[in-house]
């Protein structure tokens, strides 16, 4: 399969992956989420070249993820802000937080630390079950076969 | 910052990045999680050349993610499981589906759906804060600054 026909694959992973699979934008992504809009603080916080930057950016407002909108006339600038479709991709980023910070082998005072607004506590996320509110795990849940297509379930061990 | 770097920074997301922000690596991932175990079925079902394979399978070995095991004597061929770390990327992959099925832009009938078998209803999660079990989004929740290290909160626009 070559890399370019991902974006047509008709499978969601595949589909999310295309939008943001790619190293520094699940990096810009990040900052996005810490509240930066602004290219050059972009540029300071990840210290790569511009070109990568603008690239990746531009990809973000290209598929609707961020918005580009203009806060300053002379000289005219632009800052990129999460849409509604952005945001939703919080959980993405999120998981990737307490991932590494499970598995990331950084020691405990460098961890990425959040607060729930709501009850003021330290914030880690559990994954529920939107229907019967249960907490899951990759074992309490299994794929259904895509309606026409093959199996998503593949097992090959019997 | 050279890509090199990114293993080493201290951030969660960065960590979390580099071991699993390869475009490839994700869709290896899908299919483990989806109980693909063997070489040939994960060549088979992604059409992307051995190389590739062999060098992200062998990456995910090294980070512990996935775990290589003999399933056969003549010849010697090998298995690739989730280990328990392997099995906590399941919220990041699910998430990568979630966001797929709603914004990828993909069919209904293409979407590839889930059950709760705890429950037994078609499966969508949501994500809730461990402390009170209040349903989340980004805007419930806010970045601490680290300890002793700039504030990861960069909101640049006042």
């Amino acid at each position: 399969m070559k890399w370019e026909r991902l974006s047509r694959e008709p499978c969601p992973v595949a589909r999310t992956v295309a939008v943001i699979g790619d190293r520094w934008t699940l990096l810009l992504l990040r900052e996005c989420f810490l509240g930066v809009r602004r290219f050059d603080v972009f540029q300071a916080r990840l210290g790569i070249s511009r070109t990568i930057i603008t690239d990746r950016l531009n990809a973000l407002v290209t598929e609707g993820v961020l918005s580009r909108e203009p806060y300053q006339d002379r000289p005219l600038r632009h800052e990129y802000r999460l849409t509604h479709k952005g945001l939703e991709l919080y959980p993405v980023l999120m998981s990737m937080v307490q991932w590494g910070n499970a598995h990331g082998g950084i020691q405990a005072g460098a961890q990425l630390k959040f607060r729930h607004k709501g009850c003021g506590k330290h914030f880690r996320f559990k994954m529920t079950c939107e229907a019967c509110g249960e907490t899951v795990d990759a074992r309490a849940v299994e794929a259904l076969p895509a309606e026409g297509r093959r199996a998503p379930r593949a097992r090959d061990n019997g």
